[in-house]
This record gives structure tokens, sequence and C-alpha cells, in this order.
């Protein structure tokens, strides 16, 4: 089959190489149907995460079609649609009976394009299949459901839910990429009274108030004074981090009122200044995290009832073929204003094996 | 009357000063009947805290006598016996209406000896009286209540609570000064599995293990190693920073469990280095905070059962008048082993004013 494999540090090339084959009882073999890239794919390909070792398949985001399971599994059968989480779960250690399946010991988190073969080729082995595929409803297409595979699921839980987002609530999210702005549709599920989104690229802006911000503000033009003007300078409830920048990180804990939240999704590669001189009196509360997606099943209902935006921000869409140019695209978003790049999708979509096999 | 007057950083005097009086229908004036010397004294005492001015009166702990009350005052009487506590309370505002006290918008918050005068006196005015002071049950010893003014609720409410500690938990407090042992006599009211108390004195160690640690490491011994060894690698869900520098802090963060909790209850001057680099994934909350005092009440009935060990860390005790010999002895902890220095005490215990009169 292709790939795209990770050879080191800003090299990587779409290539045959063997087609994956059961390994556990537990695991399942998907055909990728659709499958997008990561802003973490993009930090992999600089070096910047050195688990992952050149002739890795990188890719944790993916729907596909499953062609082959092991003789555990029980969830899902050759034939069904999937959504591939970008979390596993052996779902037998501590924190996976915790629903913290990010933090999973057993051999699942975040392994696919990481620490095993990931999504990102025609076909790729899924560990734990039962706890890390999930059947998809018929009606979803999969450009929306592919977006569940990571950047929703991480938004909502380790910004919105982290975060605490509650009604009324003053919702800053800065950085205003698929994650931000995943950020500020799920945030709406919980009524706040004004989210405010900071960047720097005015179409991120523009993305940010088509998708339900009230106010947007340039990252360069003082966004804490309109935070402070906004909130009689009280600061906001809940400051989102969707950057990964200690930059971003430093104004977040700026912005952030006595006894708010800053809730950090951003992947950093550098320590930040913590201000404790000014926060050790302000009963503020940071939090950071990796997905657990134990969100998932709800946000493929909301998506599936239009109550979530789904691939509303997809900018731009390839065939699985044409995963090089993708990742042109997708890396220079500055020039090409992508957001969210797609391969393969609906052409797939309709479910190959009749229900009277299933 | 007399009182400990700040003159700028590293001068105050025990002096004459005129007495205090009434200014607002809920003031009380108070006779100090106990007081104690907080490690924040310390800090003002320094220069390290600009909202204090020369010519402040310090202490924002104390039990006292109610000898004069405003017209709006409810709650006490002229003869009650009440613990002052070092957070005043509009009970109007935003956050006095959450339970939020120690953030109160409406003139209260953290005043006595900071932005108003304060408890090191013979005499105080405390505003908002109704929701500052405490009646107190007549069993209830002098030196054991006034350690709830400030320490108790603190360590309970910004360490206990905020850390989020639940039975089973691996607890590290670190710092064993007496906030740090009143945590670890508070994180025992909910159940962890283990307590281990971490500082460089040998004295605190040992005062933590009376008081119910587990286990002790001096911080300059590889306190991180023996967390490591006693949580099978993984950290502990619980850290609790009661120190005050960025050392400690940061060390706090390197000991905490993926999905655990750092709480930050020291008073810090500097900022610490936030390893977002390593704590991205990490799934951690940090919180930081100011007392609200919301659970003085529960702590006032639990040591007066017997269940919390109220002045079992008070090291030395004075009269009043030795207000500059207790300082020394405080500020001098190195070398005289001073946990907590109380002054005045149980001879005013006996409550003058006779019931039916009241």
């Amino acid at each position: 089959m292709k790939a795209l494999v990770f050879h080191g540090p800003g090299q990587t090339s779409w290539q045959n190489v063997p087609d994956p084959s059961v390994k556990d009882a537990a695991d399942a073999i998907v055909r990728v149907d659709a499958v997008t890239i990561c802003g973490t794919d993009l930090h992999i390909v600089k070096g910047d995460v050195p688990e992952v070792t050149p002739g890795r398949i990188l890719g944790h985001e993916a729907v596909g079609t499953v062609v082959e399971t092991g003789g555990d599994v029980r969830s899902v059968r050759p034939g069904d649609r999937v959504l591939i989480s970008c979390i596993s779960a052996c779902g037998r250690c501590r924190f996976c009976r915790e629903g913290h399946y990010g933090q999973c010991r057993g051999g699942g988190g975040w392994v696919l394009g990481h620490t095993i073969d990931g999504t990102q080729a025609e076909y790729v082995r899924v560990p734990f299949a039962d706890l890390s595929v999930h059947p998809l409803p018929s009606a979803l297409d999969s450009h929306d459901a592919v977006l569940l595979a990571d950047i929703f699921p991480t938004s909502y839980e380790v910004g919105v839910l982290n975060g605490n987002v509650r009604p009324g609530d003053t919702v800053v999210v800065v950085g205003a990429g698929p994650i931000g702005l995943a950020a500020i549709a799920t945030a709406q599920l919980y009524s706040p009274g004004r989210i405010i989104a900071v960047d720097l690229a005015a179409s991120r802006l523009a993305a940010a108030r088509d998708l339900g911000a009230d106010a947007t503000a340039s990252a360069d033009e003082e966004p804490e004074r309109l935070v402070e003007d906004l909130t009689d300078g009280l600061g906001a409830d809940v400051v989102i981090e969707a950057v990964g920048v200690p930059e971003a990180f430093e104004m977040c804990t700026r912005m952030v009122r006595p006894g708010g939240h800053v809730a950090n999704i951003g992947v950093h590669g550098k320590p930040a200044v913590l201000h404790l001189e000014d926060l050790w009196i302000k009963d503020v509360t940071i939090t950071t995290g990796l997905v657990d997606t134990h969100s998932t099943p709800m946000l493929l209902r909301m998506t599936a009832a239009g109550r979530l935006p789904g691939a509303a921000m997809v900018t731009h869409r390839f065939e699985l073929d044409q995963m090089e140019e993708a990742y042109d695209v997708f890396s220079n978003a500055g020039e090409t204003g992508a957001l969210k790049v797609v391969l393969g999708g609906p052409q797939h979509d309709t479910v190959t094996v009749p229900p009277q096999e299933r």
C-alpha cells in the first residue's frame, strides 16, 4: 500500500510500504477513506516529537471501513464504517477505568502516528479496536466525521470542560486555528455570555466570527485591553490557549479574572513563565491535557444532528495520493489560508456490506 | 493603646497609637485577647508587599472580645468572644455571593494588617463584623482558635480542597512550616492513602510526622525519588506547595502524576518556570488561591471536637506586649525552631458579660 513515512526531521515521503496485518486479537485493520493532517503532525515533521522515529507512518485521525478484525473484537465487523480516534485505549488499566484513556498505561493513549504506524496511509492497524474506533451513523459525512477523530474532542474536553465554561461566562480563545475554532464551536454547548477570539490572521478571525465568536481581536493590537474593557476590568472567566507558544500562554494568564480558569490545549515545545507573584492570590485554575475522547460519542451525535459545524472549517480537499501536496498547503497556512485539509472522502461513504450480512 | 506599627522595610515598633473607633455601622471594635504572627507578616516587614504603607498596624489573625458594635451589626454583641478572620467580607458583591470572600470587591477580602489597621494591637476595628468574625464556643481555647483565623482554613481550602484530595490519594506537602503542617492535618479529613512531607528542617519533618505524615524527605535529599519509589514511578495524586519560592513550586510540578493536582498555597514574590513542554500532555491541574474562609465554621466545630490538632504547632507563647520579642523568635525560626508563636491567651478566655445580659 501507499503511506506517508517519516524519515527524520524535514523528511517525509508518500511511498510503498507493506500492508498492515492483525498482530493481536484486539486489532482491526481499517481501509482509510478520509484522513486529515494535524498541527501536531507538523511538529513531528519538524523533529519536535522525539518519540517518533524514522520509518514511522504518520497520522492519528481518519474515517475508514473495517476490512479485518482479530478474534477478540466484538464491537465492529468487516464492512463497518468507523471513526478512528486519535486515542487508543486498552480499557483495562487504572487510567482507562477512570475514563482517562489519553493516559492509558496498557499500550494505548496517543499511539497512532506516534509510537505505532498511523492513518496517513491506505490501510491502518488499529489496536484495541473495541475502544479505539467508533461506528459511524450512515448520515454522517466523512468530512464532518474525520474532524471528530481529534480536534473536536480535544477542544471540547481539554478546552471547554477543563476550562469549566458555564452559562453567561466570558470565554477568550487565544488562537483561532482548527483547535481554537473547534473550542469556539463547542464552548457554545454551555451557553457562554460572550466568546472573544484572538489571533494574528484576519482570515482566522473571520472564521471565528462565522463559527460564533462575538468579538475578535488581533493578537498584536492589545487584545488584553479589549478583554478588560468588555469585563469591567475584571478579566475573562475562562481563557483557552490554542496556540502552543509561551507568549500565548502567558497572555492567557494575564487575561483571566480572579477565580477564573486557564485551559491549555496547545502543544508546547518550550517552558513558559508563570507569574506566581501576581497569580498566587488570584484563585486561578490552570489545566493541561491530552484528550481522552470520552466525549466522542456525544460529539458524533451532536454533529449528526447538525448542532456542531463539522466540516465547516475544511478549506482544502485532496485525494489520498495527494498527501505531499496537502502537507504543503497545510504547512503554509499563512499563504494558503488553510484551516483543515482533508484527503479522501465522500466517494467512500457508502457502506458496501448490506445490513442483513452484518 | 499599644500596637505593632510598620514604618517601612525592616522597621516596626510596639508603640502608643490612638484607640480605634467605630467608623461604619457594620464595624465592631474587638479587644485582642490572643494574636499570632504569620509568615506573610514577615514578607510585609521585609517590604515584599507594597500595598502595606508606613503607619499601618500589622496582623490579620486574632481571638478577642467584642467591646463595641456599629448600629447595623446583628450577629455579635459586646462581650462576645470571637475569632477575627483574616478575611473580611462585604457579603454583597458578586464574589461574596459566590462564597469567594477572599476576592471581595466591596471593601473586604484580606484587608486587616494590609490595607487597614490589623490585629497586632490591644484593640482592632473589624469591618463588616457580621461576616468577618465568628462567635467562639466557650470550650475552645484561644490558642487553638487563633490558628483558625488564617492557617487552618488557608491550608484546607487552598491546599486540600483546591488540590482535590480524595480517599486513597498519595499527597505530598512541600514545606512543613505552619501552613504545610495544617495541610497535613486537614488533608486527613479526606482519608488519603499516604502523606509525604518535604522540608529542609529535621525539626519540621518531626512535627509533620507527629501531625500525621506517613513519610518524610529532606528537600536536599532527592525527595522526588522517594515520591517516585512510593508511587511506582507514577507521581503523587496531589502535591501541595507550602513554601512560596519558585524552586519549591517547580519541584511540585515534577512530583505530580498524570491527571494529578498541584495546589499552590505559598505566597510568591517571584515568577516560576512552568515546564509546559512536559506538562501539556499530562492532564495536570494547577491552582492558586487566597483563602475565602468559607470553611471556618466547620473547622471550628472540628477543632472543638478534638478532630483537628489546633494549637499543637504552637511552639512559643508570649504576653501581648512582648510583640517585638515574638517577631524576633518567629523570624529566626531556623535557630529557635519556632513554628507558630502566640501572644496573649487563655487568661482572657472567660467571657465577662453574663449570658442574661446578652
